[in-house]
């Protein structure tokens, strides 16, 4: 049995009470959008221990961190210290997408100590096991070698994986025969478009997508079908490849909707502004109105550093559109693996994003937080407006760094402090 | 003579030349569009060294830094490390707020270093001279006080001013009557609230607009209408007292630009995501397509320590909405005067939204970068891509932080770089 099959039989499970619960809606209206496909919840079979989590329509938008280890940096002990600093920060769930190392050892850590969901990319088991373990190319690798990963990943207790199964023969097709500035950005993208070029066979989660299928049912997985062909750039957004890619997903999602299994849809990317709404209106209406799980998207390419910013512009957009699951952007992308202090800004700058966004598509009680706020401004009460700060340390950190002379006030305004003008004005004359 | 004048009459000026060629647009088009008052070029008579500057239609979004002293804080000398900071970030343009120590030494000080247009507002010279110096309550200041703070800062090549005109009897009844979470929140419109409430008289920028506008004729000094009643929440956005105001601003940039008096008008502040494309239209129609000079505006009230990021996404949505002019707003907003390293992270986060919306909204060229950015991404080409960042000074110092083993990838893939896996691919059969 899974959450859908569940819901399709108008079943409330402990898993949907629990998530109506934390999202302040009815069970009824949950198991409604779960039946329909439009909301998932996370929680493998496995996992006994994880508390489920609900991603879809009307439902506070949720944060993804990445993390995981690579050839180049490889601490396990440092991505277990990200896992923390990024639930303590506000992820909604984590990604191990290691690929240096014991990454079996790895993903088991995170397991073990994860208190949020977590995902994986199988595939890159797979590549790692055939190149490191078993010293040869890539593309040497078999097609039960996915498979075999994504068994592992799910006995292991991940509660969702990402899988590529639009990158086929059809789909590199339209992207060739369109040209792009900057190909394939995706890595487990890259490794399967190569594979289906040397061995010049269908890409077997394609091919195979009913085994797949079958797996996720087993475990309650949910399936993630990745976006292959994202753009990585902004010349190459909504280019015929990567809308080739979407209507292949759209026809795999209501598969796999048909065979009571969760799905979301991966989406861009690098993205234009003018274009990321578009793009959500379009994922929503081709993969019937399935969660959409965007990377970013980012909305520049010239801030390398900065890329939590534009990630969190384009979030922001794509979330009061619809999107629904935001996969953070730390300041270390197109530089090297992220830090803690990396992941900590990713991880907040996705939240605001998400935060933002979730007051402008009208999820009910968003902007309470924002009201209360106001209000301790309005009061000039400095405890409560830290306390009510995303960030509360950081907060207080650079407050206390400058002492106003009066602690009702900041050194910004001092005694020209506009709130306080007003309302000493008002003490002095409280009829008006 | 004034640049709108002359528009008016259809003479290029060299002002509008060199505005031109910046732009890559013809001066023809620069022409028209500032003698239909869409577009102003800031440049006080009086301010000789300074290059022209443009803001308004099918410019690029431009950007301002707020610095300058506080009762807390008054270290003029730092305010001018941030003067270069910002400049060197690439703000378009500063604003000497400073309410602390000597205010008139403070902003020479600026006009003489700054190689980009400088604005204040002349009202906290106003304040200051009878607060500080004349020891009497800010409510004892005269409308006189006021004007002759406008002429010092214009005789000092000030290039604009914000001047609160719409804060009058009928824009505080409005706002009154609608009650408010969080009543003023801007310095000079609390001032002038408080100076009409105590004195039951009009607000002298209104009712001697006239004046005001001789005064503006004489320098070319920009008039920017300032937004007294600006939300200080999201709760108060777009209410009746601030669209009131917005209003009168319409109706007093009109009178402007009938007495060629260069004017772009003010905006808030605190919005939700959903509302600022309503409130750039509305802006937009309302004052004659006038530039529009926002305040952020920032998204949620609940990251103070992140308002660089709040008002990244809100800066980026208006800016794509159509405008034409961003203030920035820095990580200190809400909790202290900022620091050099703010003000750097704060004009960086807000030409990242300026840049994303000039890409939106489709200023010639804007994606150029990006598309260089692209390539040399593709091509591996990593002192290209430091050259071509925002901050190549941040990207440089990231990568450099973390060296990955083969120099052509970043630690984030190493080997499993997609660019390099289907570069790789492509190199072994370049036929395909």
């Amino acid at each position: 049995m899974t959450q859908l099959k569940e819901a399709k039989k108008g079943n409330v499970t402990a898993e949907m009470e629990y998530v109506a619960s934390c999202e302040n809606i009815s069970a009824e209206i949950l198991l409604n959008d779960i039946a329909k496909g439009h909301t998932v919840i996370l929680k493998n079979k496995k996992h006994t221990s994880l508390k489920p989590l609900g991603i879809g329509k009307g439902l506070r938008t949720k944060v993804n961190a990445n993390l995981g280890t690579s050839k180049d940096k490889c601490d396990p002990s440092y991505e277990l210290a990200k896992l923390d600093a990024a639930t303590k920060a506000g992820a909604d769930t984590v990604m191990d997408l290691s690929t240096g190392g014991d990454i079996d050892a790895m993903l088991k850590q995170i397991m073990s100590q994860s208190k949020i969901p977590v995902g994986s990319v199988p595939i890159y088991q797979a590549v790692v096991d055939n190149v490191v373990k078993n010293q040869q190319a890539m593309v040497y690798m078999k097609g039960e070698d996915i498979f075999e990963s994504i068994i592992r990943h799910a006995e292991a207790g991940v509660d969702f994986v990402t899988v590529h199964c639009g990158v086929t023969k059809e789909s590199i097709e339209r992207y060739s025969k369109q040209g792009r500035l900057l190909d394939i950005v995706s890595r487990g993208g890259s490794f399967l478009a190569e594979w289906i070029r040397f061995n010049e066979k269908e890409n077997p989660l394609y091919e195979e997508y009913d085994k797949l299928l079958d797996i996720a049912y087993e475990y309650d997985l949910v399936l993630s079908l990745g976006d292959g062909m994202r753009p990585g750039c902004l010349q190459d957004a909504s280019d015929r490849g990567m809308i080739q890619e979407l209507i292949i997903l759209g026809e795999l999602a209501k598969r796999a909707y048909d065979r009571d299994v969760q799905v979301m849809i991966e989406g861009p990317g690098h993205v234009p502004m003018d274009q990321i709404t578009a793009n959500v209106i379009l994922q929503k209406k081709i993969c019937n109105g399935a969660p959409f799980y965007v990377l970013g998207p980012i909305v520049t390419d010239i801030a390398p550093g900065y890329d939590h910013i534009t990630s969190a512009i384009g979030g922001a957009i794509a979330g009061s559109a619809g999107a629904d699951y935001l996969c953070y952007v730390t300041p270390s992308e197109h530089l090297r693996l992220p830090t803690c202090e990396d992941v900590i800004e990713g991880v907040i700058a996705s939240k605001i994003a998400a935060h933002a966004a979730d007051i402008a598509k009208g999820i009910p009680g968003a902007i309470d937080k924002d009201i209360a706020m106001a209000k301790s401004r309005k009061n000039l009460d400095w405890k409560k407006q830290i306390e009510l700060a995303l960030d509360p340390e950081r907060a207080k950190r650079m407050r206390d760094s400058s002492k106003p002379g009066d602690d009702e006030v900041c050194t910004m305004c001092a005694d020209f402090c506009a709130i306080k003008v007003i309302a000493d004005g008002k003490k002095d004359n409280p009829e008006k």
